[in-house]
């Protein structure tokens, strides 16, 4: 593989993907908040989640997307700051979210009900049915604490150009606290977009025929975002293939060409009960056996124990 | 625009769209719902909302959607109950739905707080902080009725096969309830596809280069729907575009193609404000005027007053 030249994705970064007009904003925000908790002694992780989506027409309404609920990014982000991280949680609009997430399954308004039950006229206090959610007040708790404490900072991106610019906005703001700075990128990235200059503006025509798309590469960030915009920092990338036969080759190969820090590998089916933590040096499989599954034991809490490890290392390297 | 062969959909259906397993079971609850409340003097609508999603592997890593939050069937939904109808909810997975749709823009632990403040060590109630939600009891005791009188049965699909399945066993579970029976059909359905068998295993590789997609046409279903699955509803479909110059043609056209009732069209940047309904003979507009914004007033509950009354005219003129 071919290592992808720096220069050429960040002029087709500016030239290719449409730059989200609060691109700066964000970045100051997401430089003052790395500055602040790097003075307070904390690490900071950039977390990215969900899945990316690519306009087919200027004026959309088709697209292509990628699997992803955000599942594994917005349990890690809460992982990492009960190991004292600051996170910067940078996720697909609408997709799961830390501490909300345990909501997915219910409709609220089950869960919800008037206290001292619904008298017609009542127009009193609504009350969480702790029944319905046996762990809302453990959660809004630990919510609560992580807000006073703004250990948590999300930016949210939809589109694949947003993603992009907001990844990069993001790799330059954490730069200026070096290696104390780790990027997690678990969100489901496209691999093709249709460049904006050859995009219909409109929608596209069924009465026109079947539909033949011819998609691009999208520039690997990773390049830039390891050897310019944050070179310092401790870059986890994540690999998911549907074919275990592959998975580990690919992942190898990820890292010769990026050499960045570690790749989490897994496989589609078998996501959330294995995955390989691969380094150049190292390979460490995590599992869950029944009896984890069993007490709601999460493999993401085993991947964030594994990387805040070996980022202490990491740390304590580039200072010696 | 040549009618679509009715008996060569329902054979692609069963030979390029998976089955869902549930089918048989879900076709049974929506006949068993439609027969009681028509036995009760009820009308029923069967509402789609949502897009729909199209993979590009059969171990799905990939797929092509549509723009729809789901926001319009959500609300025409509570439109529907409040004018007397029962409603098959048939909406994509996660999409914006009755009543809970007022989360949308928050954070529900956002909403949240500890009754009597948040003392430590606080294992008391959580309520709702009615100034982050000032509808909340409102809506809670809306949907506590509408929930208590069974009047809205939810149905979910994720993918376009799922889609077109359950669409036709609405079709036909609602068929024995005759003219009480409208479709209100506003999901935002892809118009093409790739057939399971032409679809790659495994996730596509970027490694092999930029992607060529080949997309086949989605069968039109409206046809088989109007003429053969439930020939004597009242049938609605929706039309949205980007181009308004080419907006109330192609409503016409479909219109004169499937000799459905009205077809409810619209402009993505304007839809929530502006809508025709076209039907034969007749061209409405609705709109809304900055008054109503400002009253919070919602275009769904203008075109579900214009259909209802239409649907009561149909009904009439079919029993005369």
């Amino acid at each position: 593989m071919a290592e992808p030249r720096i220069s050429s994705i960040d002029g087709k970064l500016a030239e290719e993907f449409a730059v989200p007009s609060h691109v700066e904003e964000v970045k100051e925000k997401m430089a003052a908040f790395a500055s602040f908790h790097a003075e307070a002694g904390r690490k900071v992780v950039l977390i990215t989640s969900g899945g990316t989506k690519v306009p087919l027409e200027s004026r959309t309404v088709r697209f292509l997307d990628n699997f992803s609920s955000g599942r594994r990014g917005a349990s890690s982000a809460e992982y990492f700051i009960d190991s004292g991280y600051a996170v910067i949680f940078l996720h697909r609009h609408r997709s799961l979210y830390p501490y909300t997430r345990m909501f997915l399954t219910i409709n609220m308004l089950d869960a919800l009900e008037f206290q001292g039950g619904g008298a017609p006229g009542n127009t009193g206090e609504v009350v969480v049915n702790q029944q319905v959610l046996p762990n809302i007040a453990k959660v809004l708790k630990r919510y609560e604490e992580v807000k006073k404490s703004r250990l948590l900072l999300p930016i949210e991106f939809s589109t694949l150009s947003e993603y992009l610019h907001l990844l990069k906005a993001a790799a330059q703001a954490l730069s200026k606290i070096g290696s104390k700075a780790m990027f997690y990128l678990a969100a489901a990235v496209s691999d093709f977009y249709i460049p904006a200059s050859e995009m219909p503006e409109h929608k596209i025509q069924s009465s026109n025929g079947p539909l033949q798309l011819s998609m691009k590469m999208v520039p690997k960030i990773l390049s830039p975002l390891v050897k310019e915009w944050a070179p310092q920092a401790f870059v986890i990338s994540f690999k998911l293939e549907t074919d275990a036969s592959i998975l580990l080759d690919k992942a190898r190969r990820a890292l010769d060409t990026y050499r960045h820090q570690a790749v989490v590998a897994n496989v589609l089916d078998s996501r959330r009960g294995y995955v390989v933590v691969v380094t150049l040096e190292t390979q460490a499989e995590l599992i869950l056996t029944e009896e984890d599954v069993k007490n709601e034991v999460e493999i993401e809490e085993r991947i964030v124990s594994n990387l805040t490890s070996a980022h202490d290392n990491f740390i304590t390297q580039q200072v010696a």
